[in-house]
Parts: C-alpha cells; structure tokens; sequence
C-alpha cells in the first residue's frame, strides 16, 4: 500500500487535511503564517486561540465559539516566559502537551503552534509592548510587567499567525480589555472576541491554575464566585456604593477560610479605572490566594440607571 | 459627458488607476489597508516608503528602489508627534504637502497615506513599543524616547499598509537598525531593505532639514561627509584605532567652523554596540548641530582582516 501523504503536492496535502480534518502541529514560525495565510487564499477565515496550554472546557469553549464564527481554528500552546514573575510558578506550571493536542484534535482545529521558547525569543531580543497604566492596575500591581510581558507574546502571536479573529475568555479580564488596547493603538489587523467565563457546576471559573488547589481549598475556592454573583445580585437590587460591595464579597471570601485577597474592585469595563459609585456598566474584579494558589475571577453589572 | 468615474464599481476604478496610473490620496486607516491588500489579492507585492514628508531626492530614491523590487509603491506622510522631543522642530517641521504628492505621483507612487494625528492616535492611546538599549545609544542618548516614538508610529504603520516589503534609508542608520530590530523581536511580515544614502553633490547627505541651514552653515556642513570619507579611507589605508579615527574627524569638523558635535562613535552595524578596536564590518555615526540644526550622517567601512 501507498504511503497516504507521500509523493503528493502541498496543494494535495492542504486539500487531504481539510478533507480528513487532519490538525496539523507546527513549531516553526514561518510554516505557521503559511498555513494561516494558505487557508485565507482559498477564501477561509481563520480563527485563534492562544492557549499556555493545560487546556480545560474553557478553552475548548473558545475554540467552540471559532469554529463556529470561523472557517477554521488555530490553536497556540506556549507557556510564555516573559509574563511570569521570578517567583511566580513558570517552572512548575502544567504542560501536558500530548493531551493538549489530543483535546485540540477533538475540538477541530486545524492548526496547533507548539514553539519552543527559542523559536519565539532571540537571545538579544529587545523590542517590547509597553501598554501603561492599564496594565500595572489590579493584577498588574501585584505582578509588575506581567501584562508588557502578555502585549509582547500576542503581537507576536498575532504576526506569527495572522488570524481574521482571535477568542479572549472575559476570565481573564484585564488581560482581554489589555489586547483589545494594544490592537486599538497598534492598529493590528484582528478582530477581538471576548467569550464569557466557563465555570464548573459549583461556579468557580475554570482556570489551569486549578490543579494546584487542595481538596479543602477546592471547596473553599467556591466562596470568590459565590460572593461575586451575590454582589451582583445586590446591585442589581439597588445597592450603588462600591466599597460596601467590596465589602460583602470580602466578607464572604474570608468567611469561607483563610485567603489572602490581593484586591476587590468595581472599575470600569474599558479602561478599569476604579469607581466608587454604580452607574451603568461596570465590572467586579477580584483576586485571592488560596494557600499558595493565586485565583482570579470577574462579573459583569449593570446598576439600574438613576 | 460622463463624469470619468461617475458610477463605476471598486474594480472598475482598481483597473483604471491600474491602466492610467492613477494616484490615490488615502487619509482613512481602513481604507488604506484595503488599498493594499487589494493589490496584493490580485497578485501584486506593495512596497513601502514611510516618510515624514518633505521629500527630497532621497525619498524619491527610496520610491524608484521600491518601484523596481515590488508591483506598486505605497507612501506616507506623517510627521509623528511621538517622535519629537518636547524641544525639537516638530511644529516648524516642513510640510508642502501639495509639493510632496506631485512628486510621489511623478515618481509612480499608487498610494499616499496621508493621515492626521487624530487618526493615528486616540487621545487615551497607551500601547507604545520600547526598543531598549539599542534606542538609547547615538541619538537616542540626545533624543530620550525618540526611538520609541519611531519604532511605534512604524509598526502602526506596517499594520495598516501590510506591504511585502519596505524600504528606509541607510542615512537613519540607526533607524535602520530599530526597524530590523522591531521586525525581528515582534515578528512582523514584513521585508526591510537599507537603501544608500543619497547625497548633495558636494557630499552632504540629503535630509529634510538641510532646508534650516543658512548658506554659511550649507558650505560648512560639507564637512561632515569630507570628515567620514577620509576615515573610511584612512581605514582601509590600515588605521584600526577608534579613538585615532574619530579623533581625525572631529578635528575635520570643528575645522571647517563652530559645530557642537553630539557624538562621533565607531559601532558594530547591527548591534550598535562601540568598538574601540576595527575588525571586519563597522559603521561610524555622527551627529552635529551647525548653529541651529542637527546633522546626522553616517558611513559604512570594511577593517582588513589582520
């Protein structure tokens, strides 16, 4: 029997993928553009999900919600350096690759970027994002260039497979509101899609850095949705005084157990500055540390206008 | 008689600007994006000459470079604000822009983008890219945040003109150099030529600002490339000494009237790191202020090997 892919055109394999719905893994920066750019001439879009890996059903939402507003997707995995603190958990964050690809596979994408750290950054690499005050509130003050490290790979990202879409979870808010920031002002040609959080069935959002958690703080970690929704719930009510608010979800957090809360805020949805007073649209951000597992987590709300 | 573009279709008027070359005045992002990929959908390569106006025999040697390498030749003209310090020329700054767009149409351009600092920047614009030491050094040391003005203004401008190729003159050496370095680190799609620096016959390098020299200051600023041109032959005559050498052009300089030279330094081409010592490739940069302006130029030289 012949060799299915061998003695065949790139033309033939592009067209036995699509047909068989074959993903393909690729490591190289130049064979990843390519691919992209392969499916655009015939007419595809493509849609992209840049992923640290560790992939849980919030990921596999958003590659969900590509493929539907998308021809096709492609997926990114890299655990990316330049965002991590020295004392933050690059080393030890969870790389399970094999199941990441089988779980992408699953999902339908066409196209998973896999690169080593060496193919995304030269030695002397020395241009970098800087996105300002934006990014050194809430999280950015207790992880400094955490989000200049963020903007810097998603450029990147963004040229090395230059997608018509890319899928942000709102999870992960600062970080969405920071690229829909950089894409403004740097004029990149994408389309930002921010998808709603994926909890799991008692409400805490889903998150890679969950595997850390004990089975006590497991539960515990339940307490930072279940203060936000009633937060919400409060506001929705009526209640329009942000630091009474802020109040009633720290209160609820610590009564659940010993947490450290780094912050708990009402800011606005696109700049995040702080407010002190509901109106209209705002959003609840808030981060803990549970032992010694940092948890973020975010809601949207409306105040009843006055 | 009809209106010549009266109810045409988008490629209608594509095919005649294609037969009758004509050129397009573009002042809105998307529409000059658009603009390229257009060529580019129909099997074109764009090639992109970023100026700030004021054009000069050099510009139009970058645009004839541009027209022989690609399809189609894209300009701007934009006098960024961010790169200018708060005390340098950025309000006296020339801009005959009707001058400026006959001479990009005689030159064959297809496109001139010609945006306003509104379009460019949002008020609350906050993403800027920073491109470190290699900013920092030569006139970025008599320029604080110069060369970070530059290289964010270009990579907006490489995202809303996605050309194949574009193409900077080697007169900005370190310019030159930013830009290779912004593509290399942020992964941007594009190709960067250096074209020769194109020169007065008596030697001067042609710059936009030579228009601020009185005709006592023109004559005196032939010394800067006299300066450069008898190191570049003292080195090949065998010198290997830095300090000699730029010694040599200092006195050439100060010779010929009162300048107050910024710097006069020997660099590695790429990295622009000083050497003290010739081996193989370097560059020498100077800057100069002949009463008010501030003159730049720069020559490669080849050491021999010992």
């Amino acid at each position: 029997m012949e060799p299915l892919l061998g003695n065949t055109s790139e033309s033939t394999i592009d067209n036995l993928q699509s047909t068989m719905n074959l993903m393909r893994q690729i490591t190289e920066i130049a064979e990843c553009r390519e691919a992209v750019r392969s499916f655009q001439r015939r007419g595809q879009s493509v849609g992209l999900v840049l992923t640290m890996g560790a992939l849980h059903a919030g990921h596999l939402s958003l590659i969900a919600d590509a493929r539907k507003r998308c021809d096709e997707v492609a997926v990114t995995i890299f655990v990316n350096p330049t965002q991590f603190g020295p004392k933050e958990d690059f080393s030890k964050y969870p790389r399970p690759l094999e199941n990441d690809l089988k779980l992408c596979r699953e999902a339908g994408a066409a196209i998973v970027f896999t690169p080593d750290v060496g193919t995304m950054y030269a030695t002397d690499a020395a241009a970098t994002l800087h996105v300002g005050v934006i990014g050194e509130r809430l999280c950015g003050a207790y992880r400094p260039g955490h989000f200049d490290g963020v903007a810097t790979v998603v450029c990147k990202l963004f040229n090395i497979l230059p997608a018509d879409a890319a899928f942000f979870g709102e999870k992960d808010y600062q970080q969405l509101t920071v690229i829909r920031r950089i894409v403004r002002d740097l004029n990149i040609p994408i389309e930002i899609v921010g998808c709603p959080t994926i909890r799991e069935p008692d409400g805490l959002a889903m998150s890679s850095r969950n595997v850390y958690l004990s089975e006590t703080e497991r539960l515990q970690a339940t307490s930072l949705s279940r203060a936000l929704f009633a937060a919400r719930a409060a506001v929705a009510a009526g209640e329009k005084d942000a630091s009474s608010i802020v109040d009633q979800i720290r209160r609820t957090i610590l009564d659940a157990g010993p947490a450290s809360v780094d912050y708990i805020e009402v800011v606005d949805p696109d700049s995040l500055a702080s407010l002190n007073w509901m109106h209209g649209r705002a959003r609840i951000c808030l981060a803990v540390r549970i032992g010694a597992t940092r948890l973020i987590d975010n809601v949207e709300f409306q105040s009843q206008e006055d």
